[in-house]
């Protein structure tokens, strides 16, 4: 699958801001673009060379979307997935593949791959619903997670005690063990259909427990080596594993033992990779059009360490979108803005994020705090 | 003139290459986009939020474009500025502003200008024809430039003696003096509507002698640290005279004397300005953008050295574009590419260019000999 023939079409499903910043690299390679997304107001509604509205959990609209692309891609995994089984069988080349996809949209077989290729992940039962979950209360304390449906931080619960069957889900999902982690940190890996398998240097999540939603993120992760070292060979293990064409976000746990295990993968560009645009030599989305497209990977070192820091909905504000703070922002050097053209905003909503580079680690932390005391986001 | 409110529209005339990396860089600043070029298969076709058909040197097309956007600029300045005027006149803000193209369009305005203001650049006659240039034919040899019209390498000619002046262009222009250059260097400088001023590092524009194009360019520039300070302060000082809104990119003879002269200006992203992309904290094209929206400035230093080569299309080939040599290409470390997606190639046609990163400026010389014999567009 080479891309560079003329009227070669590639097919997104979602129209996002993780479609819009690939939209963004798609230029480079020559490719033209056709999204489809629920939203007439997605982010990628301007830039798409071509833009379709329509759900992309129908069977029907995913596979007549697939009928008029040369290469399917994602940027979100919560797609049909027998509408891509369908495609693949009739000939269009999906990547990441449906096989791929299937596994990770569910955790209980996305959970049951690490444990089936060795890769360590929390201990985990598998769990039918809350009567399977009051068999096994010795598990507790354990998060439930259910294995579809749960998106963007849904989907999970903290079961401490009996007590807490209560608020149990009650449908197939895992019960995982609580890790007392030292930190979170991501790796992206990309893989070919060469089999070639490149990984970006482990970042680090800064979580903030108001909101659960990362903070900020920072490039290089202050792991040990040996810990870092481990991290990627774990996510290179899971891409070999998986045999996925496309870039792999792999979300582990570094435990205060020192222990990497892994939490969560998406088959995707991922929030944890944003700052590969401004701080890598290659970003994660023109990593992923490389392997998707089937050419050689890039470098993906680091030319300054980095930081990333997401811009949310402002608590109490929702309506049409107004930016406050822009000049003072965009006055401390080394920021780059990235706006996701969300027409409103509401408390929470990722609207945007800043890259923060500097070569020195210190100044680089003093700029994260001055960037998340400028921007905010409001209703106009 | 913020941008960043809903329904808020950016025009630019022209929708080529430069445009193209222009339009790559607006969704970040949520800039919603119509770009106005005569040819249907322009490299802005599928990126534009909205393609308009039509002339940029048409008074009633150029104004009645301005009279559907907010604010407008240019990505070549071979554009009707009479319309621009006319839409200035009646409350739209263009930048450049109109009075600064039309000072750059003309050759004989804008030496006149460097000439007023201090500027140095090799000295010149203005002359109306013919019957001027052989009234002064003490002043050969000489480059023979025509005042307007001279675009892509032409109205340009060398005239050594007499005998050349029938080679001569019988309409206004310049006669300006033979440089004995050592290098040829370009600075680009932003300036916005406070006033603020940045620069970029100069670059070194290495020649072809078989095409006069670029062949390649390198950053940093390997001059004196005496000679880059020199061009720098000229780069200053000429968007400061020039009080110009939006990029000026200022290409500069270097003598074997240390001397710095202007050459020419370009009121807009320029062809040396691609490898800011890549290698440089703010890339021109994020840097027009903060200028023309009244934004501070970004910081402007090299993350890396870069090089950068152009892609031209192969001798003896014309028709539908084909590329060769991509996989050997993206397989040399720290290369991004970055095709311009049009349709049909000829000889010596810039199609792309190759931006080359790497922290050693020896292995950065090899890589750019190794992409110039990789890549190769041919007819298919």
């Amino acid at each position: 699958m080479k891309a560079f023939y003329q009227d070669f079409r590639l097919g997104i499903l979602g129209g996002g801001q993780l479609g819009r910043m690939l939209l963004q690299a798609c230029p480079n390679y020559d490719v033209y673009n056709v999204v489809l997304d629920p939203d007439a107001d997605a982010p990628c509604r301007h830039l798409a060379s071509r833009f379709v509205q329509g759900s992309l959990t129908d069977f029907d609209t995913v596979y007549r979307f697939g009928k008029e692309v040369d290469l399917l891609t994602i940027e979100i995994e919560n797609v049909n997935v027998a509408a891509l089984y369908q495609l693949e069988r009739e000939g269009l080349t999906v990547y990441p593949q449906p096989r791929v996809i299937d596994i990770i949209q569910d955790k209980r077989t996305q959970k049951q791959f690490y444990r089936d290729h060795g890769i360590p992940t929390p201990d985990f039962l598998l769990v039918d619903g809350k009567a399977d979950i009051a068999a096994n209360l010795d598990f507790l304390p354990a998060f439930n997670k259910l294995g579809r449906g749960g998106y963007d931080g849904g989907g999970v619960r903290r079961l401490d005690t009996a007590a807490d069957l209560e608020r149990a889900f009650d449908a197939p999902g895992v019960l995982e063990q609580l890790v007392d982690f030292e930190r979170e940190i991501s790796v992206i890996a990309a893989r070919n259909a060469q089999g070639e398998v490149a990984v970006f240097p482990a970042v680090e999540c800064v979580f903030d427990p108001r909101y659960n939603l990362v903070d900020y993120l920072l490039a290089p992760s202050q792991s040990t080596p040996a810990v870092l070292a481990r991290a990627e060979a774990i996510a290179r293990t899971v891409v070999e594993r998986l045999q996925i064409v496309g870039i792999l976000a792999v979300e582990m746990f570094v435990t205060r033992a020192g222990e990497v295990l892994v939490n969560e993968v998406a088959p995707r560009p991922h929030n944890s990779g944003h700052q590969t645009i401004n701080a890598n030599y290659t970003s994660q989305y023109e990593q992923h059009l490389r392997a998707i497209l089937d050419l050689p990977l890039g470098a993906t070192a680091l030319k300054t360490p980095s930081a990333m820091v997401n811009v949310l909905g402002a608590e109490g504000h929702s309506g049409l979108a107004r930016y406050e703070g822009l000049d003072a922002l965009l006055a401390i050097a080394g920021v780059n803005l990235f706006l996701y053209g969300k027409k409103f905003t509401r408390p929470k909503r990722k609207m945007g994020h800043v890259t923060i580079l500097d070569t020195d680690m210190e100044r680089l932390m003093q700029k994260v705090e001055k960037v998340k005391q400028t921007i905010r986001v409001v209703a106009q």
